[in-house]
């Protein structure tokens, strides 16, 4: 194990912690087995306790005595990461968000709920039904708010409503020395003072533990869901690129490459071609969408597309997301003995078509399966290997591969998953020592004694 | 004069620049003068000396210069901003960035632009002008970028392309210590490491030195423009509630009150009703705006508006936006002797109507020409007082009472026009003395001596 601290100092937070919660601690195995991974392939790392405060008043209670005993404390959320951030890496404390799922406030008039960092993306959906607004945030996996905070998430929607950076218009956070700061308001924008808002956002629990997030909602639109299969992969990619240039607004659109649709045709509800194919939403009223559609089947044609295909009623436009949703499992249950491993980059749009390509070839010399799904309006996708134990070290370096890929191309080395451990090493790479040395100082600054999720975000020393 | 530093540290400091920049410094009481204020009411302080550096090299130079001497060194954009954020409070050197105006590198594919942080949002948008892309930020001044960087502007188009924030992919900062750190990336999404860029926007030079600006460019939509009268000022703003509330997308919608429409009648070619007004503008094709405008059309009725007026022609269209622009300054010319005085808070727009009622009452009482205009759509709005000297004080009073209204009612107390000189004061009331010693820590880390633009944003401790 890879501990920083003294069993002495980790029996004393035991101790005091289950002095402070004698019914919401456990040392048990299950729970810190439980607390020990989440859906990467990183290593899971067991923590010496699991706490599952209920308030904010109870995390600062949790931080003091992590502080107070120099023990580390790593929020743990809906455990649906895929770069390790809430492994306990170091052992120390779990800090289980799970109990603070309280929805505090709705207020429709200004499109803003206020919600515990606990609550699940879906949970506060399902709150929101009767008033026709949603949070439109949506990574795939039912993740926490907290969660979805603290890595910075998207997804699908990202490139018609934002990601969370800006959905998010407050957070209470507890400080690594058990302050309790509110950031933000609930105005729709503000020039008021740093934006410390923004600071906590995708710093993955490093600088302060997420416990409430005012969250910017948006009306449910009208969608109509479109498809169409393309000759080639770059027609597909240029496509969406030449929509975005157009200035034309679409709600969400994915690409799945063909192997993937292989995959769909086997195993799914939908038959499509055997081609890389774009799943489009459209949103808006039945005479915008019209008008919408027609220039966006000529650029699909201009691109080798086939024609625009509709889902000829709303449970076909279910089954379109569903499939999208669900394939990359399906991908992963056609291969015995297989777990996932799905990278997450991000480049200048210019430069995707040629860094997919790139990527699908180099992935092609392996032999080992992989897939590749986009957010392509965002510059962002995904190869998601399906290997074996023994294909981890090959995957490991197709990984690094495509990372350094959208480096050398302007990019980022994390589209939406975040750094957590498996991000680290390229971030010197990626932002120069200089901005590396300011983030220390900011994690120095909030963090002094390094008890708030060590050993992630930044690289060691 | 407020001088924190002694005279034998700005001597060595003069000595110092005028060396190592024979040619672009000035200690010159013309020079001195020119950057001792900006379009505030703000009381103008004279800088010790001036210095146009032409690279970030060149201002690297400078702030070793500066922190070499413990002197203090405020950035000097375009001299446009309302809160005094550019005002060199504590002497010391004003650092024009005018000369940063080099336009490096225009992507259309990528739709991104790098610019120095001098370029002018104006020429940036000439030099735009064949891609059929623009830079949507407009505060209506033709404002440096590097400025729109620190104050975290917006403006008009915000409620449809986002803030400053949304719209900054990276930026080249130098570091108190003259360091130069790069952020971001040319990926239009990352999660990757903390998010340097946004704790720079908005911090008005106190936390590094902006040099180069790494931009989100939108392509040119098609616009149509209208304008509608209402029965009542809350009937106005209340439209465009329901408007955001159903989801529809306006590309700009901004309210005037009937003062105001009084002087565009008087000194504009416009000709409206008496009544308080919405200048809106549409985006889209003529299809999507045909289906939009029917809807609000309908709310505008509901809400107690006239009928939707529609510009015959472009000639048209562009007077109204003209006319938005000037309107002010027309206001302002109407009182011989009085200079402006622009309020800027920013509520929850559930709170907005009621908050402009109460401010048009008080401020009626005053007898003090006021004129409310507002970015209804993101819930920002400013009051503008029209004022004599005699009359600060009670300006300064009823400033006051509009930000404690608009903090009381869950808002900010700057939408737009940063803290500057002016909000400092309502710091703490806002953010809460955690959340401003946090705010401390960070500057500390950051410029551990208080030498970038010392007295700015943070309250004195």
């Amino acid at each position: 194990m890879n501990r920083h601290v003294t069993p002495q100092n980790i029996g004393a937070a035991i101790a005091a912690l289950e002095a402070r919660f004698p019914s919401s601690v456990s040392t048990g195995k299950s729970a810190r087995r439980l607390h020990a991974g989440d859906e990467s392939h990183h290593e899971p790392s067991e923590p010496d306790i699991v706490v599952h405060p209920k308030s904010t008043a109870e995390v600062v209670d949790v931080v003091k005595i992590a502080a107070r005993n120099r023990v580390p404390v790593t929020p743990f959320g809906a455990g649906s990461g895929l770069e390790g951030g809430a492994i306990p890496h170091r052992g120390g404390i779990s800090l289980d968000t799970s109990e603070l799922s309280e929805i505090f406030e709705i207020r429709p008039d200004d499109m803003i709920a206020r919600v515990g960092a606990g609550v699940r993306r879906l949970d506060l959906n399902q709150a929101l039904r009767d008033t026709g607004l949603f949070f439109p945030v949506d990574p795939g996996a039912n993740a926490s708010i907290g969660g979805m905070v603290s890595t910075g998430a998207s997804g699908t929607n990202a490139v018609r409503f934002g990601v969370m950076r800006e959905n998010v218009l407050g957070l209470t956070v507890v400080t690594a020395e058990g302050k309790v700061v509110k950031t933000g308001s609930l105005a729709r924008k503000s020039s008021s003072g740093y934006d410390l808002t923004r600071l906590f956002v995708g710093s993955e629990g490093t600088l302060g533990v997420v416990t409430e997030v005012t969250l910017r909602l948006h009306p449910i639109p009208d969608a109509v869901s479109a498809h169409a299969g393309f000759e080639t992969l770059a027609g597909a990619v240029n496509a969406v690129t030449d929509i975005k240039r157009a200035g034309l607004q679409i709600g969400r659109v994915e690409l799945l490459d063909a192997p993937l649709v292989d995959v769909i045709n086997r195993r799914g509800d939908m038959r499509l071609e055997h081609l890389p194919t774009l799943f489009f939403e459209f949103h808006g009223a039945p005479a915008e969408i019209a008008s919408l559609s027609g220039t966006i089947a000529d650029i699909v044609s201009e691109n080798g597309g086939r024609s625009l295909e509709w889902p000829a009623n709303a449970e076909e436009s279910r089954v379109l997301w569903e499939t999208r949703r669900d394939c990359l499992a399906w991908a992963k249950a056609e291969r015995e003995g297989a777990h996932s491993w799905p990278t997450d980059v991000c480049v200048p749009i210019s430069r995707l078509a040629e860094v997919v390509l790139e990527t699908r070839e180099d992935v092609a010399r392996s032999g080992i399966p992989a897939y590749i799904v986009g957010h392509v309006g965002d510059g962002n996708f995904h190869c998601v290997f399906m290997l074996r134990p023994e294909e981890e070290a090959e995957v490991a370096r197709l990984s690094d591969r495509i990372v350094e890929r959208a480096l050398a191309a302007g990019g980022t080395a994390s589209g939406e998953h975040g750094v957590g451990l498996g991000k680290r090493k390229f971030q010197q790479q990626e932002h120069g020592a200089e901005a590396i040395a300011l983030m220390r100082s900011l994690k120095a600054a909030l963090d002094p004694h390094g008890i708030l999720n060590p050993g992630k975000v930044l690289p060691d020393t």
